[in-house]
C-alpha cells in the first residue's frame, strides 16, 4: 500500500509502535524549538533532569514573546535562556531577532525532518515538507534529551487543492476557508496533508501561512509535498542542499479528503472572537477600524508585509486609524529596510515595530476600549488582545492595508475599483534572503557556560505519586472551547511570572472567574468541569502546571485539545472524558469522588471510571490513555516519571527508554 | 543697560511685573506642548475650566511616553488626546510619531518665541533661541486658555564657550561637564545663556542636546543665541522664514558667568545613579555592559543616531550585549531608513525600536537584574529604568556604540587606537529633513469634534479652600534629592493610571516606603518632611496631585525643585522651607502643627510660620510665595482658583486676569 508524506516521514523516524491510526507511536525528533514564554520551564526541567547536553541535531531557543522587556523579569528570562542555550549547546536567537517560527523556517526548517516545539504554531515549516508538531515544554525537554516523542497516530486527511487563487485572494484566505468549513475543532487528532494541482501555484511562504494557522483547526500538524517551490525557497535562504523530494505515493490512502478549489476563494475575514467565525470581507464592509496590525508568525514575513507596503506606497494611513507593522523576523525588517520599504511605510504613517509576537499575545498595542482592530494574526480569542470585550478581526495583509487606507473594512477588490491605480500586489520573494545572522548565536559561539538565574526564576514544581483516592469539589464549571488563554492569560502583567509558578498560579482561570485561584487554595484543590475542546489554543504548559500547583487533581471534560491533554498527563492531572448528559447533570460546587482506586486503575489500564456526585448519583467517565501516559500520570507527571526512569534504569540521567 | 537674549524675549512677552531677579513676572505664551503622560490631565482641566478653544499660536499634543500601548488604558488615553486636540484646536501627533521635544523642534520651535510645556525637557528648543520652559500641566492648561504664565524672574547666567570640541568629544560631554561642575541643583532658579566664540562651532542639534539636558541642572531654561547654524537648521527643516537673529547686547549684564573651554573636554560618563555623578569614560573603562540604548529626547535625533550607525557599519554588536536604538522621532527613523542606515544597524545586531520615550522612563527594555546599562539618555535616577538597584550610565552615542562593539565601557579614543579603521564620525545633518508629516494631524484636519473618554479616564480632583488649621503627623521623612520618580514612579505598571488619580495615589512615594499611601489614608493626611531639592526631575503634576488626594496638607523641605514647588501651590499643598537643624530635629511620626491661622497668614503675605512639634518645640518655617501663588494656595489650588476667578470676573470662562 502506498504511503502519505506523513507516513513516509514517520516511518523514517519510528522507534516504537506501528503506524496505525489511534495507536501510540514513538518517533525520533531531529530538531526542537522553544521560545521565551515556555522556554524557561523547558530549561529548568532540563536542569532538573540532570542532563549535560542537547541530543537533537538542532535545538533553538528563541526570544520573541516578551521582547519589549517591560519588566526586569522578562530581561532576566532572556538572560537565563542565553545562559541555558550556551550551557547545553542550543542556538540562541536574541530578543529582537524575530518570532521563533519565522527565524526557524529561515535558518533550520528542512523537508523530511521532524521538529518538536513548545509553541502551538510549530507546524509552520510543514509548508516546506517538515513534520513539525507543537507540544508541551516537558515533551520538548525530554526530546532534547534524546528520547522519542510519543503521540497517538493521527488520522491523515488529504486537503486537495484545485485551481489557482484569483486576484486579491491569498493563502490566508485558504486557511480561513478551512476554518469556516471545519471549525476550530475540525482538525483535532488529524494531520492535514495538502495535495493536488493547486499546490504548485503556492510559493513556500504562502504554504507556511496555511500550515501555521492549521493550528487553529486543532490539527496535530499540516504538511505540504515538496517541489520546485520548496527548492526555490531553500535556494533563496541559502540552504538548497537540504532539499529532499517528498510526495505521497500515487496509491496513498487517506482517512478523509477535503477539496478546496482555490479559484472559488475571495477575501475572507474572521470576525470576533473565534478564528472560525469566517465570512467574506464584503459581508462586514463599512465597519470603522481603529487599529490595523500587520505581522505575526502567520503573516509577518517579508512576503506578507511587502504587499501591504506596495498598497500603501504613495498613500496615507487614514487619520482615524493607527497602523502598526510588527515583522516576524529581523531578517524581514532588514531586507524591507534595505529595499526602501520601511521608509515608504513610515512615510505612509505606519508605526514600524520591533520583530516580536507582541500584540498577537496582548503585549503592546492593546486596542482602545470599544474599538475595532484588524490583524493579520492567527487568533482572536476574546481578551487575547489585552482588553476584555475586544473586537478583533483576522484577515490577510491586503485586507488589512485596505482598511488602513480607508479607515473601514473594505474588500480590496472594491477598493481597487475605486482607486484606479491600486493593483493586487501579488506575492514576491526576494532574490536572496540576504540579511545578517549576528543575532542568532550558534552553540560554538556561546558566551555563557553556566546558568544565570534572576530572582524571579523559581523552582520547577513537582507532584507526588498519583493518589488512590481522588475526590473534591467541582471548583469551576466551564463552557465549550475554553482556551489556554482563559486558563493562564498571556498578557504581560500575568505572563511575566511564567518562571515563577507560585505567583503565576494566582491568575489561574481568572478570565473565567477571578475568585478561582483563591477558592482552589482554600478548598485544598478539587476538580474542574468543562465542555468540548477544553484547553484549545497555545501549547503553554503553565495551563496545566498552575492548576496542578493549586491542587486540581482531575479535569472532567466532554473533549480535550490535544496538546493541553498531553500537558495534563505531564503534570499529573487526570483528564477524564464525560458525555454531554453527565456534563449537564454536574454543577459547580458539587462534590465529586472517583469510586475506583485511581492509582491502581490508571496503572492497570482501566478505561471506564465511576464518578459519584454528592455521594449519590453515579456516572461513567473515560480515561483514554496509552500505557506510557498511564505510567506518567501514576508517577505524578512526566518530570517525576523521567527522573524515576533514569534512576531505576541506572543509565545515567538520559531517559533513553522513555 | 544692554540686554541678555532672555531679557529681550521676556520683554517682548511681558504682560505683568518687571524684569528684576526674584520678582514675579507674567509672560505671554506663544506655543504650548503636552505629552500623553501629562496631557490627559491638561485636557481634563481645560474641559473643567469650560474653555472652547486653544488660544495660543500653537498647541501640540504628542503621544510619546506610552506608545507601546501595553494596556487599553494607554490606547484609550491616546484616543482621548486625539479627541481633545480635535475638539479644542491643537495639533495631534500620533503614537509612534516621536518624542514631543523632537517633533516640536522639527515642526514648530522658532527663535524668539515662548514655549510652555508639561514636560521637564521642554527647554530643548532653547538651542534654536526659543525661550522654552517646563511647567505643571495646570500651568499649561491656563496658558492654553490665553492667560499669562507667571514665574519668578530667574537669575541669568552666562555660560561662555571657548575653543572647539576635540575628536570624540560631543555636545553630550558639554552638558555632562556642566553637571559635573554644577551638580543637579546648580541651575535652580537660573536660565543658562550660552555665549562666546565656541557657540558657532556647534550645530543647532548639538545645542539642543545641551539645552535639553540643562533640565538635569535644575535650570528653568537654557538658551543659545541664533546665527548661521540656527538659520541653516531652519532651512533644512523647511522653515527658514522663522529665523530671527537673537544675540545678547555687548553690554548685557549677567548674574554670573561660567567658562567652558570646549577644547578641554573628553568623553564623559555619568555613573549610577545621578546625572551629575560624572567622570571621564576612562575612569570606568573595562566595566562589562549588558545593554546599550541609543535614543531619547537628548540623543535620539538623526544626528545622534547617525554617528552610532557609522561606528557599527561593517561591525557587530558584541554577543554579550543587547543594543537597542529608539529614535526620537519617526522623521529620524524615516530618513535613516531611506539612507540605508536602519538596514545597516539591523545587520550589525541592533534591535530597532519604535520612536518613543520608552526605556528612558522605564517602559520597555528594563535592564536585567544585576546588570549594567549604558544609555544616551538624560536621567539615571535609581529605579527609573524599571528595576530597583539598577546600574545605568549616561553617555554620548559614540561612547554607547563603542561599548556595544566591545561589550564593555571603553573610551572611543582608545577603541580607535585598537581598531585602525574606526574614525570619529563627527556630526552630520541631512541636506533636508525630508520626511512625511502624515502623523502630525493639524487642527484643520482634525477627525474628532468631541471628547472620547475610556473607562479609566477619571475626574479631576479638587481641593477645598485652604484651612486655617494645618496639622498632622509627619508621614514620611525623606533625604535630599527626592525625585518625582520617587513620588510617582513613571513605570508602566503605575503610570497607566495617570488619568485615574484615585488608583494612581496608591503608588505615592512607594519607592521610598511602600506603606506610605496606606498610612496616609489611615491617618487622614498629614505632612511630608524632606531635605534639599525635593521634587527634582520631571514636571509631572501627579507628584503633587496624588499627595493632595491622600490628604497631604504641607511639605516641609530644606529646598524645592522649581516645577514641583509650583505644582504644590497648584494643588493646594503648603510648601514650607525649613533649615537644616529643623530638618534634623523632626522625625517621622512626630505631630506637626502650624501655630498660625494658615489661611489668614497665607493670604496676608506672612512669610515666617511657627511650627510646633509634638505640642512642644517650636521652629520657624518660611513660605516664599508671590501674592498670586498665595491666592492660588488659599483657594485650594489653581483649578479651583481659576474657576473662581472666571466666575467672579463674569468674563466667561476665560481666566484672562490670571
Amino acid at each position: 500500500m502506498g504511503q502519505t508524506i506523513t507516513e513516509k516521514i514517520l516511518e523514517d523516524h519510528l522507534v516504537d509502535g506501528d503506524l496505525e491510526t489511534g495507536e501510540e507511536i514513538g518517533i525520533e525528533i531531529d530538531q526542537v524549538l522553544t521560545q521565551d514564554t515556555t522556554g524557561t520551564m523547558v530549561w529548568l526541567q532540563f536542569e532538573a533532569m540532570g542532563l549535560d547536553e542537547v541530543q537533537t541535531e538542532i535545538a533553538a531557543q528563541y526570544c520573541d514573546h516578551q521582547t519589549y522587556q517591560f519588566d526586569f523579569k522578562n530581561t532576566d528570562d532572556h538572560r537565563f535562556l542565553r545562559s541555558a542555550a550556551g550551557t547545553y549547546g542550543a542556538y540562541f536567537s536574541r530578543p529582537g531577532n524575530g518570532i521563533c517560527h519565522n527565524v526557524h523556517r529561515e535558518n533550520f526548517a528542512a523537508p523530511g525532518k521532524t521538529l518538536l516545539g513548545s509553541d502551538s504554531h510549530t507546524p509552520t515549516p510543514g509548508g516546506l515538507g517538515q513534520l513539525a508538531i507543537g507540544a508541551g515544554g516537558i515533551d520538548v525537554t525530554v526530546a532534547m534529551g534524546g528520547a522519542p516523542y510519543y503521540i497517538e497516530m493521527p488520522e491523515i486527511v488529504e486537503v486537495r487543492l484545485e485551481g489557482e487563487l484569483p486576484e486579491w485572494a491569498t493563502a490566508k484566505d485558504v486557511i480561513l476557508e478551512m476554518l469556516r468549513r471545519l471549525s476550530v475543532k475540525g482538525g483535532v487528532g488529524k494531520i492535514l496533508e495538502y495535495t493536488g494541482p493547486g499546490v504548485e501555484s503556492l510559493t513556500a511562504p504562502e504554504r507556511m501561512t496555511i500550515t501555521n494557522m492549521g493550528t487553529e483547526l486543532g490539527a496535530t500538524s499540516s504538511i505540504f509535498p515538496t517541489d520546485e517551490q520548496t527548492e526555490d525557497y531553500l535556494e533563496r535562504v541559502g540552504r538548497q542542499e537540504e532539499y529532499v523530494e517528498l510526495q505521497p505515493d500515487d496509491d496513498a490512502e487517506y482517512d478523509d479528503q477535503i477539496v478546496v478549489d482555490l479559484s472559488d476563494l475571495e477575501p475572507l475575514i474572521a470576525q470576533p472572537s473565534m478564528p472560525d467565525n469566517v465570512v467574506p470581507v464584503r459581508e462586514v464592509a463599512g465597519e470603522d477600524v481603529d487599529q490595523v496590525i500587520v505581522g505575526s508568525c502567520t503573516n509577518g514575513a517579508y512576503e506578507d508585509i511587502l504587499p501591504a507596503a506596495k498598497m500603501l506606497e504613495g498613500r496615507e494611513v487614514n487619520p482615524t486609524t493607527e497602523m502598526i507593522v510588527a515583522p516576524g523576523s529581523k531578517q524581514a525588517s532588514e531586507i524591507l529596510a534595505r529595499e526602501g520599504w520601511v521608509a515608504e511605510m513610515m512615510a505612509a504613517g505606519v508605526n514600524f515595530s520591533e520583530a516580536t509576537c507582541g500584540a498577537c499575545i496582548g503585549i503592546g498595542h492593546v486596542p482602545a476600549s470599544d474599538s475595532v482592530s484588524l490583524r493579520t494574526f492567527n487568533r482572536n480569542f476574546e481578551g487575547r488582545s489585552g482588553i476584555e470585550d475586544d473586537n478583533v478581526y483576522l484577515c490577510s495583509p491586503e485586507v488589512a492595508a485596505a482598511a488602513a487606507i480607508t479607515g473601514e473594512i473594505v474588500d480590496p477588490r472594491d477598493l481597487a475599483d475605486e482607486l484606479e491605480d491600486l493593483e493586487d500586489p501579488g506575492i514576491e520573494l526576494p532574490d536572496e534572503y540576504d540579511a545578517s545572522k549576528v543575532d542568532l548565536i550558534t552553540p560554538d559561539e556561546a558566551v555563557d557556560d553556566e546558568l544565570v538565574k534572576g530572582p524571579n526564576i523559581g523552582d520547577v514544581p513537582l507532584r507526588e505519586d498519583l493518589d488512590s483516592d481522588v475526590e473534591g469539589e467541582v471548583l469551576l464549571k466551564m463552557e465549550d472551547n475554553i482556551t489556554t488563554d482563559h486558563i493562564i492569560p498571556a498578557t504581560q502583567d500575568i505572563l511575566m511570572y511564567r518562571s515563577n509558578i507560585e505567583k503565576l498560579s494566582e491568575f489561574t482561570l481568572s478570565r473565567v472567574d477571578d475568585t478561582f485561584a483563591e477558592r482552589a487554595q482554600a478548598a485544598d484543590g478539587g476538580v474542574l468541569l468543562a465542555g468540548e475542546n477544553y484547553g484549545q489554543g497555545s501549547s503553554r504548559e503553565h495551563a496545566a502546571m498552575c492548576p496542578m500547583y493549586l491542587g486540581v487533581e482531575a479535569v472532567l471534560a466532554q473533549s480535550f485539545a490535544r496538546i493541553h491533554r498531553a500537558n495534563l498527563f505531564n503534570f499529573g492531572i487526570v483528564p477524564l472524558t464525560i458525555d454531554e448528559d453527565t456534563y449537564a447533570d454536574i454543577d459547580q460546587g458539587d462534590e465529586v469522588e472517583i469510586v475506583d482506586d485511581v492509582h491502581e486503575a490508571v496503572t492497570s489500564g482501566q478505561e471506564e471510571f465511576t464518578i459519584r456526585v454528592n455521594g449519590d448519583d453515579e456516572y461513567t467517565a473515560t480515561l483514554d490513555a496509552s500505557a506510557r501516559e498511564r505510567d506518567i500520570l501514576a508517577a505524578g507527571g512526566k518530570l517525576a516519571w523521567t527522573k524515576a526512569q533514569a534512576e531505576e534504569g541506572g543509565a545515567g540521567a538520559t531517559p533513553a527508554d522513555d
